[in-house]
């Protein structure tokens, strides 16, 4: 069993998309002779989040890799608008040799040391009762029953910038698990960086 | 542990739903006309699925409750198109009396009995696990990081009639994952019976 | 040439639409035994509108013919989460018998009459030529190039209660188009008789 | 009147899209120590086609305006998997000097000297019917109602990689109406160079 950390990391990220946004955004008005420095702020902070025009923020698109445990991925792929690539459990065997004969997985956020402890037995035992199952000669989809929602994943997740915008508003929020927190608060700096436009506002 | 048998029931489905596929089909070359008794088997084999204008399925729309494992519903909610709604494993609280403080599992299809055997162990491992995490004072959604693939869920899915198309022309191949085949199938033949002129066909 | 009324008509609405959402609501909760009278209002307004819980909304759907002129239904395929089968104007002849050779217009609020006069010219006008083009040996697809935005078309458009919601806020508030507004209002009202819990409230 | 060319010019594109989908691709398979040169081009056409795996195409995207009437349009915006922003004949008043006081139209492909020149009095007529409305006091959303389907229109539409394939299949062939062929033809062309391993198949 080796324990992995949880990350998340901007594979591509649309060209300098301010400026993709506004030329969208104005072509609904016909405005484009009002371009100039500064003006793709003004138009998506003063008018278009203003007017809930939210649509025109759909051109600009960003592809992160997650890194996280699979009770985080079942919420990740709920939100319909993204596209999604996964880790297969169905695909990887993890009894081979190319993962060292052992499961990955991710430590939860256990305020207790007895909680910490269950978990880490709980990993061990599904580890080794998969090995078993594969062992007696069950495919890997079979043996997969046993694997826990700990079990460390990778998942390509690509979304618009105003699919984006919902995403960090409902899975940075208290309400929100704290795994799934996590990775999310990390992309949403990157894109904080990237496009401040859109993402550092206080909207 | 208690282990619970997969299923599939129909909660709602579209009021006769070739009917109503007809008269929108009809809408587009305004030949409400031609209406008589067989014409929407005509309108929807003879036409729609000749030409490729599979958009008209989308009026009719059919809602499932699935009892599965969350390996299965893993698979399900990558279906875009439809809207789910399912037992939340971070709001139920197994420990609880109102379960009986037990799990719920789905068993799987293993071929030998050590791995039917090294399953039914993990099932009972990881049962003990969630229950000492929670008597730690951990909550249940840090506590279900130890639950397995095998967890029974229960899943409310809506889908519209080319969708269900493309979920079961997906979903009951011989590639798909055996668990999520058996509960397809039970919907296929619910829907065959509902309305056979768009899911008993041989196309 | 002949000038029609816009309207909207119910088609086809779930059955029983607030006790489906209960039943999928509470499966999140496993709180199935809470089911009384009333507890579906409850359930909807007391907990999934305060909660933003707002997908489970999405297992009740409706479908509603709408008689309104192109430029409404330019406006109303935006909604990318419903379904449309529409009055194809490549597909009718609209200088054939069947139509008596006539084309059928909306006409819209004007506030000058000789904004209205323009209007009714207008129409004429677009008429001949769309007949003289046919005439000349023209395809449809080709004449309709000539056809006004206030031709008369049919649309078919189911959606699920979510997506309703979303329309109605947008396209019965007075920045819409009036004329978009004029039929959404009628379909609002249609839906609050049917679902009162969830398009009868104040939120 | 002014009579515009249709055209489509490519906005953005993901950068190196192939590489992007194969390092999405091979995430499934954790298959990543086999990426060297050409196995990009492997993956997608040798096994994702092969397999039905389109979904890993949707991390690449690209963005292209158009400029046509808006009977192409309201087709366009019928692929309700793709983002559009559009010239919006409610904000544009066509009246004003900044257009020259006059309306830009896309001439059709008559096949008859008769049915171009009906369609050039049809232009001319409606033009004169839109200014006098305007000039009646009436404001560009309603006299937009006598505006024909030939009416030059800008929109910007950015879709994925898969269904840039399925609008592309559906847009060229025979069945379709010449204008959106016209335009979605380019379209393709440019993305063939962009990323043949995608677009520049015989599949």
């Amino acid at each position: 069993m080796i324990i992995v950390e949880p990350s998340a990391e901007l594979m591509s990220v649309t060209k300098s998309p301010a400026l993709l946004i506004e030329a969208a955004g104005r072509t609904c008005y016909k405005s484009e002779d009002r371009i100039c420095e500064g003006s793709a702020d003004k138009l998506i902070n003063g008018t278009l989040r203003k007017l809930g025009h939210l649509s025109v923020l759909e051109h600009a698109v960003a592809t992160f890799r997650f890194v996280c445990d699979r009770g985080v991925t079942h919420e990740m792929v709920r939100h319909r608008l993204a596209s999604f690539s996964q880790e297969s459990t169905r695909y990887c065997n993890y009894g081979k040799n190319k993962f060292g004969g052992q499961i990955r997985v991710i430590k939860p956020p256990c305020k207790t040391d007895i909680g910490a402890q269950a978990w880490e037995e709980a990993m061990l035992d599904a580890e080794r009762h998969y090995l078993r199952m594969l062992d007696a000669g069950e495919p890997p989809q079979i043996a997969r029953s046993v694997l826990p929602n700990s079990l460390k994943t990778e998942i390509v997740m690509t979304a618009n910038f105003r699919e984006w915008l919902h995403v960090f508003a409902l899975r940075t929020k208290p309400a929100a698990h704290p795994q799934i927190v996590e990775v999310m608060l990390i992309a949403q700096e990157i894109l904080k960086k990237e496009c401040p436009e859109v993402f550092d506002t206080e909207v």
